[in-house]
C-alpha cells in the first residue's frame, strides 16, 4: 500500500495547542535564517570539485552510520548494504534499506531522511519496499543534474558558512581550491590534531614524521613538536579555521611542569608509552592547545567520552566509523580542572565542551559553564542530537548555565543533504522549549523572540567567531 | 468518610486533550489483546494444584515486597504486618495496611492494587481504615470460590502464556503436572542458574553436589559442570522454557581461554575463591551461557546491578526479598564487550538486557542495542516498572535503538492478580508515548497503530520465541 | 525601551489548560500558608540587631553567589561587581548587573529577583540598563524605612519559623538576643559541625582548641571530643535547634570498632592524617552524630557531594562561596550502609539526605528512603532548587518513595528577601505535579488537596520537629 509522504508544518512543536501557537510564532521568525554550521564532517572536496554526487545508495546509505548501524542491529548484513563491499548492487542495497525503513520509526534519522526525500527531491510517497525503485531512480536522476551539485545545494540550503574538520597532516588543497574558485560559498576548516596528539591513534609515529616534514620542525623534540602545532594552526587559521577540535576518550586535562611534560613526550615518542602515559599525554596536550588558543584565538572544542570501535570483529573487517562507537560515563569536574585553573578565567580563551553523558548536563557541565568565563556548552551531540535529546539539554542546563553559556546548534554531520533538516529540528525544539517557558509565564514573549534568533543564529556566530 | 473507588477509563493517558484522543484510539485497539508474560516470578504450583488462594493478607500483602517495604519505611513493624511472623493475625495486619494506604499515593502499587480491588473483586469503595474489614471479608470470601482459583483467574485474565523462573535444581514437577493436566493454560519455565553459577550464592557448593546428582555429571570438573548445564537447559526447554535468566551483581562478562576458565573453576569449587574470582567466574559463565544459547536457542536475559539485602539486620532476621534490595550504578560498555565480541553478531544468539540504572538507557544500552544484532533492550524493570519509569525508557531509548530493538513488556512479578493491571499500565503508557509522537507529527497515525500492537503483543512473542 | 514587570498569577503552573485549572485550585489552598524554613543560611544577627539592610547592591547582589557566578561566567569582572572589592561603587556594580540581566533568562534567580522587585519593592518596570538607577534608588530608599527592617520583613513574609546554621564554635549570641527580645519571631539555629569534624577544614586544629575552651572538655582525646559535641548539641537544642547539618565531600559513613575510631582520631589530631584518614574520619563522625541524634533527638541532615572552590585562583583571591562549587557524582548505596545498618531502623533517629547528583534520585535514594524507617529525602537542592529540578525530583522519587518519605521544601538560602518567592515556586511546582497526577487519573482530587498542604507545610513541620 502506497502511503503519502507528509512533512507537517507543525512537526516537532509541542502538542498543547496554546504552547504550540507560541512556538509556531517563534519558529516563523527563525525558520528562514541562514544556516551557520560551525562544526561537522562534510568533505571539502565536494565543493572544490563540484562533481555530482553518485546514486541514492552512495549518497544516503553508505556514508550514514546512523542508518546502517540500525539495519545491522536487526541482523541485516552490512555486506548486502554495500558497506565495505563495492560489489554490492546499489539498487539491491537500497531495496533492503527500503524494506526495513520501519525500523527508523521514532528516530531522528527517519525525520531527516523524510525531509531530504520530500523537500530536496520532491518525492510524495513514503519510502517503503514498494517505492524503493521509484526512490532510487528519482534520487539518482536528480543527482546527475546541476541543481543537485554540491555548490548548488549549498547555495540552495542558504548556508552562510560551514566548517569541515581536518587533521594537521592535511594540506587543505580542497579548501584552497574553494577559496581560489569563483564560487562564493564559505567553507572553512577546523584543526583536529588527534592523529598527532593521541599516542594510541593508528599510525601515530608515522604521523609525527609526516608532521616534521610538513613543518620543517623536529617533531620528535618537545619544543619542535609544539612549534609544529603552532605553525599548522596558523596555516589552518589562514585557510579560514576559527576553531580546533579534540576527540579524546576522556575529558582529562593536565598541567604538568615543563620538565615533566617534556619527559612524558620523550616516553611517548620513544614508543614505550603505557596506556597511562598516553592518557596523560592527551591530557597535557589539551592544556597546551588551550594555551595556543589563548594566543591565536582558535576556539577550542572538546568531544570526549566515546568507546570507539567497540565491535572488534567488525573493526578488523571494516575499520572505523561503522556504527560501533558507544558513549561512556564522563567526568568533567576533576578532568577539566587543570586546564580551567590555568586558562578558565583567561579572556582570550574559549572552550566549548560537549558530552554524550547526559548525567553531566545538570550536575557538572552547567555549573562549570555557569562559572568559568572561558567555558561554554556545546549543543546536544551525536546520539543526543534528537528531539528528546535537545529537549533534555535545555531542560537540564538552562536553569544553571542560562542560554548565553550555550553556543547554538552544531549539525556535526557528514550527511550533507540532511543539514537543513537538522538545523530545522533544532530550531523547532528550541522554539518549543521557549514557548513552554512563555506559556508557563517564566519568560516574556519578547524575550523568547530574541532568544529564538540567538539560539538559531547569533550564538553560533559569536561563539565560533564567524 | 467512605470514598468511591474509581478506575477511570482514561487513566494514565496524556492530559492534553488532542494527544489523549489519539492515545485513547490506539489503546482501544490493544486493550483486549491476550497477555504475553515472558518473564516473572509466579509459582507454577498454583496452577499445578489449582488450590484456592488464602486470605486477603496472605495473597496481597505478605508476598508483595513493594508493599511492605513502603510500610516499613514509615516505621510500621514488619512483625505486625505478618512478614516473617506466622502468629500475626492476618486481619490485624490487613487493617494496618489499610490505615496506611495513603502512603502509596503516586506509586504504581496503588494503581495495581486499586485495579485488583475494583476489577477483580468488584469492590466499589476506596481502601482505607474504615473499609479494611469490608475488603478483608470480600476478598477472602471471593478467594474461596472456584472463580478465583489460579486456573480460573489465568483464563479470565486472558493470559496466552506465562513464564515462571526456576533453578536448575528444580525438578519442575509443577510444570510437569500442568502439562499432564487437562487444563490448557500455557505455563512455561525459564532457566535461572544463579544458585549454581554464583559462588557467593547461599549453598553454592551443596548446589553443585545436587546438580551432579540430578544430571549424573561430575559438576566439580569444568567439562562435567558445563555438560550438566547443557543437560538441564535441554530439560527446561523440553518443559517449555524458551529463555534463561541471570541476576548478577554486575553486567560483567569475560571470555577467558579454556585453560584459564578451567583454573578459575577449580579455584571456585575448591572454596578458596576471592571476591574477584567470584566476579570473574560469574562473568565467564555469562559468556558460557551465551554460547549454550547460540546452540540450544534459549533467549538469554540479564538482570544486573542490584545490591541485595542492603539491610544486614533485616536479612539476618528475615532473609532475602524483604524490600531491601537497592540498585547500583551499572557499566555495560566494558562489561558486555567480551560476550558481545564473541556472540554479538551471531544470528543464533539473542540477549535481552535490563537495567535499574536509567542513566545507561541513552548513554550505553540504546547505542549497544542499536548496533549489535544479538542484543535487545528489556523493558523498564522493577523500580522503573511504573508510569514515569516506562515513559523515561521510551524517551531515552527510542531515538537511538528504535522500537524494534525492544521486546515489549515484562511484568516480572509474583503478584499474580496484578498482572493484567501491569500489562494495562504498559499499554497505556506506550500508547500515550506513541500518541505524543503522532501529535507532534513525528510519526504517522497508521504507524503508531502498528506499533501499539507490536509493543503490546508481537514484540514479546517474537523476542521470547513464544 | 522600558518594559512592564509582570508577575503572572499562573506562573509555573502547567501549560495544559485542564491541568492548569486543577493546579490553580490546589495552589489557591496553599499559597497563604505560613512559611516553614527548616534549613538555610540567613544571618541571625539581622533579627538580633534589626538594623536596616544597606543599599540594593549590598543586599541583592554582593551576597548572592547564584547571581554573580553567572555574571562572572560571561566575563564580567567580580571586582567591578563589588565582590571582594569594597572600593567598587555599589551603583556602578548595580548598573553592570542591570545591563546583563538578560543572562538570567530561564533561570530561577530571574524569577526570584523579579518577585522581590515587584512584590516586595513594588517596582513596575523590568530590570534593565535603562531602569538600573530607578531600581537602585527605589530599593535603597525602601531599605532605610522601618517596613523593610529584618523583623518587619520576617513578619510580613508570614514566616512561622526559620532555621539558621551555625558552627559549634558559635556562641549563638544573636539567637540569644532574639529569644531575649520582645519580638515574637521564631529564629532557631542548626548544628553544623564541619569546622570541627572535617580534618581538611581551614583551621581544623585551632577549631578543636577553641572547642575545648568552650566546653571545658579535652577535645584532643576521643572521649572528650565526643563529650564536647554532646555538650554543644545540647546547648544548640536549648537555643531552639531541632537539627544538625553535615556538608561532606561524599556521603561515606563508617562504623568502626571503638579502638579503631580512637586510633583514627589520634592520627587526625596529630596532624599527620592522610586524605584517606580524613575521609574515614568524616565517615565515622557521621555515624557518631547519628548515634547522638538517636539520643538527643536532633534530626540529622546530610548535604554531600560538592567539589568546593573548584577555581583555585579565585579561591586564593576571594575565598569560599564565590560560585565555584561544582557537584560531583555521589554514591549512597555503599556509602550510607554502615550508618543505616546501625541506626536505619532505630525509631529515635531521623536522617534527611540531599543530593546534587540527580541520577541517584530513582536509582539509590528513593529505594533507600522507601525501605529504611529513619531515612527521608530532602527536597531538590541548590542547583536543582528550580522548576525543572523540582519537577525531576518528584517524577523520579515519588513512584518508589512516595510523598511521605519526603520532607517538604527547604529554601537553603542566605538571600532572605527571596524566601517567599522560593517557597512559592515549590508550592506551584508541587501543585502542578499533583495536578498532572489528577488529570491523568493517577490520584483523586481530594488526595491531591491533602498532599498540597502536606508538601507545603505539614511534612516540613513534622520531619524537622517544628
Amino acid at each position: 500500500m502506497t502511503r503519502a509522504l507528509t512533512i507537517h508544518p507543525d512537526r516537532l512543536l509541542p502538542a498543547d495547542s496554546a504552547t504550540r501557537a507560541i512556538a509556531r510564532a517563534l519558529y516563523d521568525t527563525v525558520k528562514d535564517l541562514p544556516i551557520i554550521s560551525p562544526h561537522g564532517h562534510t568533505d571539502a572536496a565536494w565543493w572544490a570539485s563540484n562533481a555530482p554526487f553518485g546514486n541514492a545508495a552512495e549518497l544516503l546509505l553508505h556514508p550514514d552510520h546512523y542508518v546502517f548501524r540500525m539495519l545491522h542491529s536487526q541482523g541485516i548484513a552490512l555486506d548486502l548494504l554495500g558497506i565495505g563491499n563495492p560489489d554490492a548492487d546499489p539498487r539491491e542495497s537500497w531495496r533492503l534499506f527500503a524494506q526495513n525503513y520501519h525500523l527508523f520509526r521514532g528516530t531522528p534519522s527517519r525525520m531527516w531522511l523524510d525531509w531530504v526525500f520530500a523537500e530536496t527531491f520532491g518525492i510524495e510517497i513514503m519510502f517503503a519496499a514498494d517505492s524503493a525503485d521509484h526512490y532510487f531512480d528519482t534520487i539518482t536522476a536528480a543527482l546527475a543534474t546541476d541543481r543537485f551539485r554540491p555548490r548548488a545545494l549549498f547555495d540552495h540550503y542558504n548556508i552562510e558558512v560551514i566548517a569541515t574538520t581536518e587533521s594537521p597532516l592535511d594540506d587543505l588543497r580542497h579548501h584552497r581550491a574553494i577559496r581560489e574558485s569563483d564560487w562564493g560559498g564559505r567553507v572553512i576548516t577546523a584543526y583536529r590534531p588527534d592523529p598527532v596528539v593521541d599516542p594510541e591513534f593508528e599510525g601515530f609515529h608515522a604521523n609525527l614524521t609526516r608532521l616534521s616534514e610538513l613543518t620543517g620542525e623536529d617533531c620528535l623534540s618537545w619544543p619542535g613538536y609544539l612549534a609544529a602545532h603552532r605553525q599548522r594552526r596558523a596555516f589552518f587559521a589562514a585557510m579560514g579555521a576559527t576553531s580546533s577540535d579534540h576527540g579524546h576518550p576522556s575529558a582529562r586535562t593536565a598541567d604538568l611542569p615543563l620538565v615533566d611534560a617534556e619527559a612524558l613526550f620523550r616516553r611517548v615518542v620513544a614508543g614505550g608509552a603505557t596506556a597511562a602515559d598516553a592518557e596523560l599525554f592527551r591530557a597535557q596536550m589539551l592544556t597546551e592547545m588551550a594555551g595556543m588558543s589563548a594566543e591565536d584565538g582558535l576556539v577550542m572544542q572538546l568531544h570526549p567520552g566515546v568507546y570507539r570501535n567497540h565491535n572488534a570483529g567488525l573493526f578488523a573487517r571494516l575499520g572505523r566509523d561503522k556504527g560501533a562507537d558507544i558513549p561512556l560515563p564522563c567526568d568533567y569536574v576533576h578532568a577539566l580542572r587543570p586546564l580551567l585553573n590555568r586558562f578558565g578565567d583567561d579572556p582570550r580563551f574559549s572552550l566549548i565542551v560537549f558530552t554524550l553523558d547526559e548525567t553531566t548536563y545538570a550536575r557538572e557541565l552547567a555549573p562549570l559553564a555557569g562559572h568559568y568565563p572561558a567555558m561554554k556548552l556545546g549543543p546536544a551531540w551525536w546520539f543526543n542530537d534528537s528531539p528528546e535529546g535537545m529537549r533534555r539539554f535545555r531542560e537540564q542546563t538552562t536553569e544553571t548555565a542560562g542560554f548565553y553559556n550555550t553556543v547554538g546548534f552544531n549539525d556535526d554531520t557528514r550527511a550533507f543533504l540532511s543539514i537543513p533538516a537538522r538545523h530545522d529540528m533544532a530550531r523547532r525544539i528550541d522554539c518549543g522549549f521557549l514557548a513552554r517557558l512563555v506559556a508557563e509565564h517564566r519568560m516574556e514573549d519578547w524575550e523568547a523572540a530574541e532568544l529564538a534568533v540567538d539560539l538559531s543564529y547569533n550564538l553560533a556566530k559569536a561563539a565560533y567567531k564567524l
